[in-house]
């Protein structure tokens, strides 16, 4: 009798993200997947039906996830200056500091992974991914709305599209730190997007 | 018989390509790419011995293709201007209109798609794409180290990881305008890069 559910279903989550990450979702299988979490078919299918729904609680899990390092990293970096501009800057850099302070190459992102083999999921699966987006764009734009209500920007930008482009950094960097093998490419860029803000908004500068 | 094998291999070549960037490698099959082809069985093995040899044929073609379209928009902004840094920023215009000129949705990278299931290619064509990104590397730092010659840099910056940059864009927009469907964002992005790259080194700014 399994006495510890919850760490069997973790062990199944954990193990297929993995094998998401290098494999692909098509490319991974249900036995692939028992293998390598060390754990019975029958397990599996107590806490999975089918693969399908292994990765819909898949990607939940890590949009869950994706939205409170989110939430925590704005509130620590609001924490740290009362300057909306401050704030955004010390955000990026905790960003960076913390994927610098990895020993593990960074794993990928489970969401670019999927919309690689976007044809097969379904309309739910492809939602969850695009609120996640929508969400690092909702709360990087309200800070730069404030940002520029009191530093006025050096040249004319759309500040949508300056929201959005941290996170198009994130997934860039991923695509070039795993061609390359270099793993300070994420840190890097972000420090790019970091110089980019300052210039366009901090007239010290 | 068959009278046209060139067109009858572009054919397959382009089918392949086509669902590869929907469903991945991992999960797209002969039978899909003889069906959207719309030749027979013995047609696409006089072609190709099996997946794989295709697999490594499109990505050859695509990265061959990707430095073609490299050099040509380099060549056509270095036609444009003799300064360094306005080449380059010409050079980015000239992809942000081409982009904007498309009137289907950019259909992804092979490059990206490959390496979301990197487990399934062995070295020889993981080795390709790198060099395709190591090509962009170069050529646009070759260009950032003569703009640097001429343009004191407003702020401290990695030529190389500025260089990268670009990559990073355009890797990450395919990623974000997909799950948003907003074909809009990789000219935005172009066009975020480009103003950077003003604020760095361009004095009038």
């Amino acid at each position: 009798m399994n006495k510890d559910p919850e760490n069997t279903r973790t062990k199944i989550m954990n193990a297929a993200e993995s094998i998401i990450l290098d494999k692909g979702f098509g490319g991974t299988t249900v036995s692939n997947v028992i293998e390598e979490a060390g754990v019975s078919k029958g397990a599996f299918f107590h806490h999975f039906s089918s693969k399908a729904e292994l990765g819909e609680e898949l990607v939940q899990r890590y949009a869950d996830q994706d939205a409170e390092h989110l939430e925590q990293t704005l509130v620590k970096a609001e924490g740290l200056s009362d300057d909306p501009l401050q704030q955004l800057l010390i955000f990026i850099k905790l960003f960076e500091q913390e994927i610098e302070s990895l020993e593990e190459p960074f794993p990928g992102c489970l969401f670019a992974s999927y919309l690689q083999q976007s044809e097969l999921f379904d309309h739910k699966i492809l939602e969850i991914i695009r609120e996640s987006m929508l969400l690092w764009r909702t709360r990087v734009l309200d800070k730069l709305k404030k940002i520029e209500q009191k530093h006025h920007p050096r040249q004319d930008v759309n500040l949508q599209s300056l929201a959005d482009m941290l996170m198009v950094i994130f997934e860039g960097s991923f695509v070039l730190s795993q061609s390359l093998n270099e793993n300070k490419v994420i840190a890097q860029q972000l420090s790019n997007y970091h110089s980019y803000l300052q210039l366009l908004f901090d007239s010290s500068n």
